[in-house]
């Protein structure tokens, strides 16, 4: 706690995010590479989020199983764009004992003997395991549709990680689902991204572009990938997450197929779909500023902060009889709050505190203002000396006030955000302006592009931007590709992403 | 579905236990040896026990975190009882890269330039990552109690695998927590094995007896194991949750040390403890019958089954009318119920797949009952034509009779349970009465023991009785071993166990 103070965006946006999540409580790097520790700060943030998606999961039919850490390599081959796709990042087991080493007392060393006939994978995701179970569960058009979400921990080898962004090891849910028709594995596909853009907007304020992904975009072994793509402030894009429709390509697979209402038998039609500790990085890219984090009220670990003030133990006794009783009216609307009572710090040092960790809402108050029937109200989205950031408010009735606030503040939080990327898509229509765009402006660039893979992979060698997605949102516009000159019919999304 | 039938009990009950969690859909052996797949009616309970474990664990003080998965070798080394105890049960990643085989075209293979310099273990516990973790959170006194518990995947290698009970990966949680006295961490310990053994009394209705480890059971690398044993109906205990004291093995260990109130350097205390998927084991083993399932309703996924009978569709349009109603009133009191209005399925095949996955209550609805304002119920927890096990009630307020029947049912399955196992606590004196209880009678056996490793480990080479704990409410008692004849203060539990 001695050293708080951050690195300004402006300067180092790289090294401000890295030291936010660091000195916020939300994560640090692990003794083992590439993999992190989610500290309980940041982990009631992820419980947050995982509450209100379970939910949202559940009310459109799914319910939640459990599969295997372990994929045998033998799996991992049998779709072969999805082996292509996870083979170069794969944790390996190969043995499953260790022994004494008889070369340096207490030491262990792996066991040759306990070598295992096939390698077993640490899933990088599921799609092979639960294709092989499905085989079993579906035999009639009645066994359809399979509706299952996974909650799990997935590991991918990576060799340069950022806390959240990319990691080795990281948690997410992925649901795998099968269906009798193509059609309605395409309507389940657009759904989940519906449930994904609907959850980071409303919960993480967080506005997306819903679209779908190119074809060297896609997920390894999908016909097409639907995605959210969210934009940070350094005008970077971020994707929120992706629905696959996956065909009937793990199905053929892995031999999975239903006897139709004719007494046919067919391939099932599949889907998958994922979000992950990512959206972590996200909420705090998109959101925070130089002080510290700003998180909307609906994920908050804290939606309020109490801080007493007072010099006298007799004070401080007084004010804390009434902060008894603010803490009772905020339950009872079940606001989430702290009452910092820590003896040891400055209100001051406090307030630093609790700006750096988000809390969206600080409460002060002091003898005087019990006398006067106030209390000081500081909102963390707005900047310091902002006006109405902070206000002094009537005591009476104080929950029901910021019950209105925290609605108040979720809406600006977003509104902000969505101002921000607005201003950030910019249409183009030839090649010098989209390099000066990504270079001096950032954001999304919206541009023709002649829908080849050759081009696409020449525009990211140059300036390091892909398509992040065709939106669903483009109206049809004649026009000709920035790069190649070529004919095209709409418009696609270019940035520099994460 | 085709064949649901179970064998028996006394015929076979291991046999009896692992068709049932087949066929009632709570898990399935996976492709790989030893892993689980837990299916969504099986999952639902574990959610359902998750939700309750976790809120108390909350209620409590602890707040939940995530630590990685993999764990290097070194770390396993620090603490010598702890590395000797995991060892020999270890999954190891060796290599973090698969390439294609040149020799078989889609084959994938390990890439051996990329193994590891260290190998990473799996984690089997996760004492050694947390406490690593540990050192550099904890200062000074005032960063304690540091109370975290982690829900995570772990991974055992074991030989001989049962679904729940024994399986290579588990789901479970796992408490760490750090104190800057040992007094101190021998309360939360304590604490922790009451919540446990609420728990399992309150929501799975399993009599549990608290006790502590003799030293050969204790838990690798503690000081002392308490831990909460359940009877099952074959007269086998169960362990059904642990909880460690630690002491500073751990913190010596990894180096963590805190500067006291007196500004002195000290090691700090620690304690850790868990509960697993294993309970699902107990859960059907301790209550279900010849039929399939009984679940206790404060776990069960669904608490109430409704099913329509008629012929006609005229018939079964005003039932299904009339259970319209009927849900309302259910929802209103949060009972979890489930409409089988499946067209392709008798009635009374639905009356066999209910029973035969344990859902608490029954109501059957047809044209007459409405006539007559009356609806059919049905306990699963009594036998077929059991006194009480079907009768006929009013339709007018059904939900608060349905609402008073569960809390009805929770309890009788709890005093089922109670009696059974306080009828298989039986206090021996000889070694002969130990051997014939243990063989003829079975649960727990009661006898003096002279505090000996030796002892202990010939009695179970002889009996396969293992001593279970030595309970706290336990009177001090002269008496003489029931194996060496030598004295001893007081009787310990012995029993074959799971």
């Amino acid at each position: 706690m001695s050293d708080k103070k951050l690195p300004k965006r402006s300067e180092n946006y790289a090294e401000w995010y890295q030291e936010l999540v660091k000195k916020a409580d939300l994560a640090e790097h692990s003794a083992v590479k590439g993999c992190m520790v989610i500290k309980p700060y940041g982990y009631t943030i992820w419980e947050n989020m995982q509450r209100e998606l379970d939910r949202m999961f559940k009310e459109t039919g799914h319910t939640n199983a459990y599969f295997p850490l372990f994929v045998p390599k033998s799996f991992l081959e049998k779709e072969e764009g999805h082996a292509e796709g996870f083979a170069k990042e794969c944790a390996v087991v190969t043995h499953y004992r260790l022994k004494a080493n008889p070369d340096k007392k207490g030491a262990l060393m792996v066991d040759s003997e306990s070598k295992l006939e096939e390698e077993l994978i640490v899933r990088p995701t599921s799609e092979a395991v639960i294709w092989h179970t499905y085989k079993n569960w579906i035999q009639s058009y009645r066994d359809l549709p399979l509706l299952i979400n996974q909650w799990a921990n997935v590991v991918r080898w990576e060799m340069r990680t950022r806390l959240f962004l990319r990691t080795t090891e990281f948690l997410w849910q992925e649901g795998h689902t099968a269906h009798a028709t193509a059609d309605e594995a395409v309507i389940e596909t657009k759904q989940m991204l519906e449930v994904y853009a609907t959850f980071a907007e409303t919960f993480l304020a967080l506005p997306v572009i819903k679209g779908v992904k190119t074809a060297n975009e896609r997920f390894a072994g999908a016909e097409d990938t639907y995605c959210i793509e969210a934009l940070m402030q350094d005008g970077k894009a971020l994707q929120a997450g992706t629905s696959h429709f996956l065909g009937q390509n793990f199905a053929k697979a892995f031999d999975v197929k239903f006897v139709n209402k004719q007494n046919q038998q067919e391939y099932v039609w599949g889907t998958s779909w994922g979000v992950s500790t990512r959206l972590m990085g996200a909420l705090v890219m998109a959101h925070s500023d130089d002080n510290g984090l700003i998180l909307p009220p609906a994920i908050a670990p804290f939606q309020v902060v109490i801080v007493p003030i007072g010099k006298t133990e007799e004070q401080l006794a007084k004010v804390e009889k009434k902060i008894i009783e603010i803490q009772k009216e905020l339950r009872a609307k079940n606001i989430r709050f702290k009452f910092d009572n820590r003896d040891n710090l400055t209100p001051g040092f406090k307030f630093a505190d609790w700006e750096l960790r988000g809390v969206p809402v600080r409460l002060a108050l002091g003898e005087r203002d019990i006398d006067n029937g106030t209390i000081e109200v500081a909102r963390r989205d707005k900047e310091r000396g902002e006006e109405g950031a902070k206000t002094i408010e009537k005591l009476e009735n104080i929950a029901e006030f910021i019950e209105k606030l925290l609605a108040q503040i979720q809406h600006d939080i977003y509104q902000k955000a969505l101002k921000y990327r607005d201003e950030h898509i910019t249409e183009v229509n030839s090649w010098e302006e989209f390099k000066d765009v990504l270079q001096n402006k950032g954001g999304f660039v919206s541009a023709h592009w002649d829908g080849t893979t050759e081009t696409e992979l020449k525009i990211k060698e140059e300036t390091k931007a892909t398509i992040r997605c065709i939106p669903f949102e483009t109206k049809n516009e004649a026009g000709k590709c920035i790069f190649s000159g070529k004919n095209s019919q709409k418009r696609v999304l270019f940035a520099q992403a994460y």
